[in-house]
């Protein structure tokens, strides 16, 4: 009799346990047989030893109805963003991505079209970071379309940053700006909302722009990985930003095994997410915190680095590495001193709401 | 308007054209733009030079409802068998594989205990082979199971064996048997439909037990791999036998721009299979040809390596490659010559149908 079948053993449900906790129980166990593997299970990427050189590698899945709703995402996006997505993780180890595999598993309500307009994406996003699509795997699913995108990219091993090795008093650093691609979403639903109402409304997405291209196009910061080279920079850690600041805040925290102070009116936050989110009663610092999706990279550099980046408009410090005792926490405004919680999106909690 | 509501232009199906014909049609004006991609698309895995070594990469998924059905395979065998799937791929280069990734998605219907069966028999085969878990994805679905395994191995350039590459008159070499995973596949669905009639039924099972291993807990031949470098052989091309022998000799013969002739007594059938084929009213030598799952290895070599293999009991000669024009034929025991044609094993053709 399967586990599925039985109905008398007594089962934990996954939402129960979260992502996190289902890949630490599942992960507790693995041992390693090849002294090549540098890294496994719990950066951003792995890292396979060969010779002088080291792989990179990370892989991610989007799944239909979780992580994209066709409503809105069009296909040449969708194909677009889960090459972002992994070309991302490789990023955050300092590392410039150059190579892809792409799976993909679709329904028979897929047209050879639609196939089309997906992988046009993704040779779009190769197209502009220079990435060689080298494999992959085509298969039909009985309902939905799945994308499950492997990146890889080589490395010295000096080079490869991870989520670990922030020291005390080290500042920590956001590129770009953040909670943008978590109110695209908000907005996509709204108006997708409006038009389950009324199928002859036009969305009004005047003035979004901004946070809709956060969302639908999200871009990886391989941009900032060649201004590291540039400026002949190392941060001594390195996560990007995906399932929004807190969560990653609070795994830099916890590899690093230091407390961490974060200066809320340092978050970087456009204004135009600011304008946006007071319209949906949201505040846009805590759309940075809990949202996600950005994309963006988030680091910690010893502060005999600081000159390298002083006025870099890519980056902004937001805090300082403090010792373990000291905790991870936000100072508001008002100089209150809160505990960060990791709200992140997490896509198997979701499913279990819905 | 997206293309999946746009009703008026015409589509087409996928499966017209079949999961080749997509991936020839996707992958035809795909650019490589790094020299250190060494193979891209188009054999059983990816190669990636960094310095003297070489990275080969190859990744698979398997989907519920496509490619299992979780009334009769257990979970443990399929996460055994979702990792032997990938490691076979990288065999088939002639490397052994070392490190894998593996990405579940997962319904609610899932308890914790039921990723805990899944994730046992993925370290089993991990454990069997020697390999090292090194990351993946773990998110929820909306409906079913979908696992996605990426392989991958490391060799030098030179030892690495493509589909392509064999010579006229080089010898075509099958190792183990062909055709019990399918025979396997057809009691599991014929005793599921006798289950399905009566749930107070017992499945009858007695006298199968070889080809419910095959097809339930398959093995990739890394032994092979292994005595190919004791026997100081290089084959001049392989492929892995997973959609059945038909369809992989026409890929050989394909890329290696050649003919080739197989003669139907020289196909290795277990005597289990061909009594067991003829319970089904089929033939066990079709069972080879058109099955798939097999996982074993065909590979070619030059004449002058035959006494290397001479008697060994885990390859058969079962052909020769020819001038392109005599074409890709089956030689039957009474003499008559056959081309062969690929039925083999077809997710998206199959989705259509059923």
């Amino acid at each position: 009799m399967s586990i599925l079948e039985n109905k008398e053993q007594k089962f934990t449900s996954i939402s129960n346990l979260g992502e996190f906790g289902l890949i630490d129980q599942i992960t507790e166990d693995i041992k390693h047989y090849h002294k090549t593997t540098i890294k496994g299970v719990g950066d951003d990427a792995a890292v396979i030893k060969l010779g002088d050189l080291c792989q990179v590698i990370s892989t991610d899945m989007l799944i239909e109805g979780v992580h994209f709703d066709l409503a809105y995402a069009p296909l040449k996006h969708l194909g677009y963003k889960a090459v972002i997505v992994n070309l991302s993780d490789i990023c955050a180890m300092n590392v410039i991505p150059t190579q892809i595999t792409v799976s993909i598993a679709l329904s028979n309500r897929f047209p050879v079209e639609a196939v089309e307009e997906l992988y046009a994406g993704v040779k779009l996003a190769c197209k502009h970071y220079k990435i060689d699509l080298i494999g992959g795997d085509t298969t039909s699913s009985i309902s939905g379309l799945m994308i499950s995108v492997t990146a890889m990219g080589t490395s010295k091993e000096e080079d490869i940053v991870y989520r670990s090795g922030a020291k005390e008093k080290d500042l920590i650093v956001a590129t770009g700006d953040l909670g943008g691609a978590y109110l695209g979403l908000q907005i996509l639903e709204r108006e997708k909302a409006v038009f389950m109402e009324n199928k002859n409304m036009q969305p009004d997405l005047h003035g979004s722009e901004y946070v809709l291209e956060r969302q639908l196009k999200p871009e990886a910061r391989k941009d900032i990985v060649e201004m590291f080279k540039k400026m002949d920079l190392k941060p001594t850690s390195m996560i990007d930003i995906s399932d929004g600041l807190s969560s990653e805040l609070l795994h830099l925290s916890k590899t690093s095994d230091l407390g961490l102070q974060v200066y809320e009116e340092k978050i970087p936050v456009d204004p135009t997410v600011m304008t946006i989110a007071e319209e949906f009663s949201l505040n846009g610092v805590t759309c940075a915190l809990n949202g996600g999706e950005d994309y963006e990279l988030l680091f910690t550099i010893s502060q005999k680095d600081y000159d390298k980046i002083k006025g870099n408009p890519n980056m902004t410090v937001i805090g300082y590495m403090s010792e373990k005792n000291a905790g991870a926490n936000l100072i508001t405004h008002d100089s209150k001193v809160m505990p960060l919680t990791a709200h992140g999106w997490n896509s198997l909690k979701k499913n279990d709401k819905d």
